[in-house]
């Protein structure tokens, strides 16, 4: 396999990124490319390595740090390596097509880019890509190499390369999985007076949540929009059996102003109707930190209105270390997993203008200064 | 397993039915121990065997033939296997508890101790016996055993043993199975108000069956109460998905006067707004058939006001073959399935005196006397 060559920019290094197979448990060979450029392009960083993570950092004593941050990993290949270049069918503009475009080599492109030519930043920077990413969560590279070198991770603020259209998408939502059982009495359906029907009793439950607005909430100046939904029912005995127990589960995705207490206090109340309600699933979400004014001048270096950001992403796992943390990358998440995933390369190269001013920018004490 | 003891008499002989655990499906070890306790305690009837069904035969050439029938298998065992004796908290009077005491081997007990009994009978006689009652009805051993050996079913009156408190059950209610499917669109639980939850939508179809009070329906003199109910709900893809399928089961007990096609046309049209509803079973009523002179010497026998019966069960299958049918057993109904099902022990004895009475009185023509 020929070197990374990062002095050709982020565009060139998507295409090579890419061109590396990388599903996820397969990243040695991307990993080992990363650190040997680092070796190579960028001596002023410090690197280590834990498994097929790689934590490379500036210790130039500045007065804030940065952590930015992207996964090597991507979702199984469908015929859609190597990647080629295509012209958008409908605004023409140039796109590079294949497996892992957008999520996220194209992020990794710009984060590796920056990463060998800022050596004299404005803040220290923590630059951290890892392994595992696209499977369980508690098969995350990232999440192990904070348990295994958690001093690594200090920082201000966190950036993570996940696609977000090169907007800046602030925080995430938490999310909670719940049981849901209704109870009723079994009894022969010839003869259905005698039972009480655990599935008709679901019935107002299931409308309820069919006719539930779920809440639009501020937090930290993004509207998080809530949601509430049964993804699974199950319930019945046989054919000719009044029901005693119909299951429903729900997810309750929540904005990251509320803890996971009240989260569970909420989803609790609204089904206290029933006769049993079993919280399986719990993660919390992340608020986006925009207030700090190192992120307002990130906002203002990337010149678009933050958004709020749906999805749980690991932006949840800085949020966790008290670091603030927002999602900023090149190319469109509905895109993320397709089969025809592809990045405009203009994305590229603002996201990669955007991160270079900020990062640039003299924010260092006049005392620092040469 | 030990071989069943007919001369112990029905009550006790109901005890070692129900230990033999034959669940639809699971009915060879029962079948094969009531085969083997016929060719030792009745030698005077002819045996023949279909799969799990038993047909036992007098063949004296009598005026008239009465088909006796009951089924081998019961609804899964739930805890309440094998049987003990109980004394009724309110009535003290002796019972046995445990799966099938009701439905219906307490009925075959009575059946089998006859057929045993009973080698001079007044009426040649046709005991059945049979598998796959409690299952969809294409698998009923009753239906096959009719399909393969007509000739054995001709009859002028059939009386099954299904639990009717020791009175005389007439006809029985229709009954009919639909999966009844809400569609929507998928999309992730995240940005949920992108897709349309079909379990969602199913929450009004839930209510409206649990709203929904069911017609009482007056045939020959005896009112048959219906029923619509859902025995059972699924939908689901993933904890993070809208889900896009709900299917709901639903189990419509329709009065003998209905036809199939009227049944159908009901569930078509309470679920108009359903994306499908398949017919997957379909079954008719049966009318009471109380006005046969046959029939008529059984109601003197038995001495009790004959009532409607609401459960479908087989006497229609009789009624489809030309031959009037009622239910007659001991057990009460409304505990068949039930958890704790239980019969009393003086109406497995009274059963069997009252039937044993009509069987044995002397109906011969005068010429065939001795």
């Amino acid at each position: 396999m020929p070197p990374l060559n990062i002095s050709a920019g982020p565009v060139e290094l998507t295409r090579q990124l890419c061109n590396i197979p990388s599903v996820s448990g397969d990243e040695r060979a991307i990993a080992d490319a990363v650190e040997a450029a680092l070796h190579v392009h960028a001596p002023h960083l410090r690197v280590v390595r834990d498994g097929d993570t790689i934590i490379a950092r500036t210790e130039l004593g500045r007065a804030r740090r940065v952590a930015i941050a992207g996964h090597l990993d991507t979702v199984p290949i469908n015929r859609n390596l190597p990647v080629r270049n295509e012209l958008d069918a409908v605004t023409g503009e140039p796109m590079i097509w294949g497996r892992g475009t957008v999520d996220m080599k194209a992020g990794v492109a710009v984060q590796l880019a920056l990463a060998a030519e800022l050596s004299d930043p404005a803040v220290d920077l923590t630059w951290i890509w890892y392994d595992h990413e696209e499977v369980a969560s508690h098969l995350s590279g990232l999440g192990r190499a904070v348990r295994n070198h958690p001093e690594l991770f200090a920082a201000d603020f966190a950036i993570l390369g996940e696609p977000s259209n090169g907007t800046i998408e602030g925080g995430c939502n938490g999310t909670l999985r719940a049981r849901v059982t209704m109870r009723g009495r079994r009894a022969h359906s010839a003869r259905g007076w005698m039972g009480v029907n655990a599935i008709h009793r679901a019935g107002d439950l299931l409308q309820r949540l069919s006719r539930y607005e779920a809440d639009r909430i501020v937090v930290d100046g993004l509207e998080y929009r809530e949601g509430v939904n049964a993804v699974r029912v199950e319930g019945g005995v046989a054919g000719n059996v009044i029901p005693d127990v119909c299951v429903v589960e729900v997810n309750y995705r929540f904005a990251p102003s509320r803890t996971e207490e009240e989260a569970a206090a909420f989803i609790r109340e609204f089904f206290d109707d029933a006769d049993e309600v079993e919280i399986v699933d719990l993660a919390p979400g992340a608020r986006p930190g925009l207030d700090a004014p190192l992120a307002q001048r990130f906002v203002a270096a990337v010149g678009v209105e933050p958004t709020a950001k749906f999805g749980w992403t690991d932006v949840s796992r800085f949020a966790a270390l008290g670091i603030p943390a927002v999602n900023f990358g090149p190319g469109d998440a509905l895109l993320a997993h397709a089969d025809d995933e592809r990045v405009p390369v203009a994305q590229i190269e603002f996201t990669a203008a955007a991160l270079r001013s900020w990062l640039a920018a003299d924010e260092r004490p006049a005392q620092a200064r040469a």
